[in-house]
């Protein structure tokens, strides 16, 4: 009896794609599989990587949304916490059993507020970013109001274009509010460059990080005067965090993607010139996908569109693969170009999704497989936990 | 006491963003709200129009994957049944009580084919489309051993450029194929083209749906003369339903945009050269998000960004305001430009998504509203629903 009939007698439903023990071959698509061997690679690296250079990793929890693949970074990798961007993250992160939790955004609203304020009851220690002073007055109320403590990081826009102040003396005057403020603690500085993590070359990706090193420098200079240290300096992503981890300034990264890799990160390249998914990171992360139709002789279309990926960043990559190609995407399907007319009914293909923190907020399951078998079933335990 | 504040203390949490009863301006952000006064308005019109032009309205559910929409439909618009893109989809709305269920794409996958063939026992007429002689042969083996019958429609590729054959001659063979196998029922076409929806002008989308029409009249005429007659011939979308509503050749229209509206969809022209949502279709759809950063006095950041939307058909657009503009969209924010500063902290916008299912399919509910208040949360059914 093979797994497929084993499954129609199981009565297994769309609910899950797979089972633990089950072959690779028999996994329904479209899904989301993780290869476990490069995943661990991966985590193992990054994190001797900033041992290496002596500061801390704050595996960013937005990408995987993942407990199961938080945890395996805090074990394999050895990371310090997670970073998030929404109060409902950082509460699922937090119940997952993560005892420290870095909300890397602006918390306004007032019920999120006091959803932030109630974390460190979870068993979490709780950080957040701010960029206004009124921020700070609503967040000691909260955590007063509760008994808590959050410590605060003042965010710097240090390039990304989006949260975060602009000047040292901005950052000092929130800092000294945050200082003063009961149920609060300063506990240092937000600087995440976002808008140079894509750019192609490694030099160009340097001078973005070396004009944010220098503000950060600044501004963390500035406040060391007021007798104001910072716990964190945190930052850094997959395209840059040798800059961040070796600058003397960061002491804390934040890479996400690294853990996955996606098509959009892969494209960049290294101080060698090697795209970054030629040795740097492999891939772990993609989705599944069958051929469906292949009424025309050069063209297959195969279960995953839009509704099973993100094509913000660009289509993704058939992976291993140089004789078919993704050459367009609707809600449902996928066309792949299939010249050739090597792909039959029913074959899977394994696709690097554009962009990988998106793709996973579309789906329920990691499949993670290792040697042909499917291993383990994880949750996208945070998806959808937009707000 | 307000909104806010009973929520606060009936602990409410992040799973929905909204309650019954409580006011607009309370809801949890980003989600999606409808316009219940203008989602009934479009569901009246399009089923006013279809009667009108004497054909049957089958819904597209992969569009809002809503059984309550669905049912509004039913009631309201009058329609025939449903049609859907996947099996776990088509489950959802067969246990939601939605009785006539086309899954209007291939099924192939072994197990995926069982699981239809046990659809009709959910109480549906289940109905799909094949491009293919080896599918009859499987679907017609599941349906025989599940003692259920399988209505097949042949798909006819009139311009998509996805699934479906393309000669009348293929069309015929499939048919008799279907008629002639155990378990399954011949019952018409679908062809559904589209590639030409979002054409901006009316003169290029009729040119593009004229073709259409005659490639399946001579499909029709010639399965005709074999003795096999179409139940069903289906297809057309919101941009095109009028060319096959008055074709006299198409019986069973398709649209599912017509019921929300979105950006792209609102681009297009109709026969006088206005956008179609400016009188045709109300937006009823809608991504509410708040300003959460506005450290830079001509940019305010809100809160929702790619993990809130698809952005493949291009930016939302911010509703019913001139002054603002959504500019850039990353993970967790989108970046308003707001050169003259008018926007405060937690101030809300109501943005257009460029396309509405695929951002349907990241949310979890519908918050629908009418006057000002929250009047009910219906679930995003099929949301991942993707095997």
């Amino acid at each position: 009896m093979n797994d497929m009939t084993r499954i129609e007698n199981l009565d297994v439903g769309f609910d899950v794609p797979a089972i633990p023990g089950m072959n690779e071959a028999d996994i329904q698509t479209p899904c989301l599989v993780l290869d476990l061997d490069a995943l661990e690679r991966n985590i193992r690296k990054m994190g001797d990587i900033a041992k290496k250079m002596g500061v801390r990793h704050r595996v960013h929890g937005k990408m995987h949304k993942s407990v199961d693949v938080a945890k395996l970074q805090e074990k394999l990798g050895g990371s310090c916490g997670v970073c998030c961007q929404k109060v409902s993250e950082a509460e699922v992160f937090a119940r997952g059993g993560i005892k420290d939790v870095l909300v890397s955004n602006q918390v306004r609203d007032a019920a999120k507020i006091d959803r932030l304020a109630r974390l460190p009851k979870l068993g979490a220690r709780t950080i957040v970013c701010v960029d206004d002073l009124a921020n700070v007055a609503d967040l000691s109320r909260a955590a007063h109001k509760h008994g808590t403590e959050i410590e605060c990081l003042v965010e710097i826009d240090c390039g990304a274009g989006r949260c975060g102040v602009v000047t040292t003396e901005a950052v000092v005057e929130i800092a000294r509010a945050v200082h003063a403020a009961k149920g609060l603690k300063f506990s240092g500085i937000q600087a995440y460059q976002g808008a140079m993590q894509h750019l192609d070359k490694f030099e160009d990706r340097k001078a973005k990080i070396d004009i944010a090193v220098a503000q950060v420098s600044d501004a963390v200079e500035a406040l060391k005067k007021e007798g104001l240290a910072c716990d964190i300096v945190g930052g850094g992503g997959t395209g840059s965090y040798y800059f961040e981890g070796t600058s003397g300034v960061y002491n804390e990264l934040q890479c996400g993607s690294y853990a996955f890799m996606d098509a959009d990160y892969g494209r960049i390249h290294d101080k060698d010139g090697k795209r970054i998914d030629d040795g740097e990171w492999e891939n772990a992360l993609f989705i599944l996908t069958s051929v469906m139709s292949h009424a025309k002789a050069d063209k297959a279309i195969c279960d995953a569109g839009l509704k099973a990926q993100s094509v913000d960043s660009g289509l993704p990559f058939v992976y291993g693969r140089k004789d078919v190609e993704y050459v367009k995407c609707s809600d449902e399907h996928g066309v792949i170009s299939d010249p050739n007319g090597v792909l039959k009914i029913n074959d899977k293909l394994k696709l690097v999704p554009g962009h990988c923190d998106p793709t996973c907020n579309v789906h329920d399951w990691y499949v993670g497989v290792r040697n042909g078998k499917v291993e383990t079933l994880w949750p996208v335990s945070a998806r959808g936990k937009a707000y």
